[in-house]
């Protein structure tokens, strides 16, 4: 997918709500356990649920993984689905990789031709020959942490660095690396006011924006701050939806949760003059 | 595993040699691709041909993931093979996962539960909360990226933060979590200077060092400075000794690697009187 197409499907669908599928077996619904594979029909039946309301899922591979094999198909029968039947759909493998250069060549592989996702997170620690394979791919894009939602992103990320901070200085370098056009990156809604400065590096990235919803960050928070002349922002929501309820109801609930997401960015898409 | 039959395998096999299992479809001998599995057949050969020459598996999930579902199943046909024959092996997932609390806690779930390994590798950058849930588990280690043995570790690694460099920073604030004691942590061969500065903030965990061989670490230099009093030290190798050939003859190639490795070891635990 391109990035023009994004944000095609951003206005047409008055959304940039993304949606992740942490399917977790002790959360699902119990009538769903006794089927041959509960956790992709959890995830098909929250896709049709919810796919007119959204521009993007977001699997993340721990929960799949923790399944070993039985999980790993689980993954590839729930990307499979979406490309075949959504194909508008921005898919994001939230899996957090990066190895020296030949070995996250395996992982681009992995997720960019083996499973055919439009995008992938990765991890920063390692720097540019860590993260340049994956941009080779194109029109697949490569979701850099740089600040991250969970309490530990103060732990490094925030550190001072000759007057700035360490995911400001992240944001500066990953922009010389070759094909950094295809880079996005993960701010963490529960850091608001950072968008201020992101903002000020990286004026027309795409920015993947965890911890909305359980987590407690704030929509018009991030959208005042974080948003870009291109809208700019891919806004996810994992357990507020998708666990909404965990009875026979449970699709009608998320549709409800995502709903009300989708609305209330339709709000600050017209107030924004985007629509 | 402990700690303490890890050290005594060292003493043992006069060797702390750790191989990397980085089996790639395009390097292995053509004549297993006709195999049902051929990386799981690769690898069980290498296994046999090297066990009692090391202390150490370390297969790189990148190789497996590439595959998809096949891979998954080669990887755990691997971890089940060396659990099984030879429980006295320690074994490294080298996955470098972390994510926010509760996903770590499922990768963690993955690696030590579902596949059961001894140990895994993980990402640094988002700080405590994604290390802590790993290190919960009893008698498993927890391998945190310091210095890796790649150009990109300038990137940010030895960035400056108020006099001090960031991976020391990163060991530093690593003793303060909880469990920390089962803390091992990445350091590369490439930068063997760096073991003394290492040995000052960690002088009693065990380093993993990949870098040796294929990327041009010496060994000599890395145990001069690295070494603790309890040797302290897995010195992964990997292309150097798993491709020393691609022909029928690739595990007599492989055992010769190894054994250079391990009488270099031998002679270096002799000289520093643990033998």
């Amino acid at each position: 997918m391109t990035t023009q197409q994004l944000i095609e499907q951003i206005h047409l669908k008055k959304s940039f709500l993304c949606i992740g599928l942490d399917a977790d077996m002790t959360k699902i619904p119990i009538h769903l356990l006794e089927l041959e594979d509960p956790i992709f029909e959890f995830n098909k039946a929250i896709i049709d649920a919810t796919q007119d309301l959204c521009v993007s899922y977001k699997p993340n591979t721990a929960f799949y993984e923790a399944h070993g094999i039985k999980g790993w198909q689980s993954l590839q029968r729930t990307i499979n689905y979406i490309n075949d039947k959504y194909p508008e759909i921005f898919t994001i493998a939230d899996a957090k990789r990066g190895d020296i250069g030949n070995t996250s060549s395996m992982y681009a592989k992995a997720f960019f031709e083996d499973l055919n996702f439009d995008s992938v997170t990765v991890a920063t620690y390692m720097g540019k020959d860590s993260v340049e394979p994956f941009l080779e791919f194109e029109n697949k894009f490569t979701i850099m942490l740089a600040l991250t939602s969970n309490e530990g992103a103060f732990d490094f990320q925030t550190l001072q660095i000759n007057g700035s901070e360490l995911y400001k200085v992240v944001l500066e370098i990953s922009k010389t690396w070759k094909n950094a056009e295809n880079l996005m990156y993960v701010v963490g809604a529960t850091k608001a006011e950072y968008f201020i400065e992101v903002r000020k590096i990286v004026p027309d990235s795409f920015l993947l924006v965890p911890g909305v919803g359980a987590q407690g960050g704030s929509l018009s928070e991030v959208c005042k701050y974080g948003m870009n002349e291109n809208v700019g922002l891919l806004v996810n929501s994992s357990r507020a939806i998708i666990y909404a309820s965990n009875g026979t109801d449970f699709t009608e609930k998320a549709r409800v949760e995502a709903l009300l997401m989708q609305q209330e960015m339709a709000e600050i898409l017209k107030n924004s003059n985007f629509l």
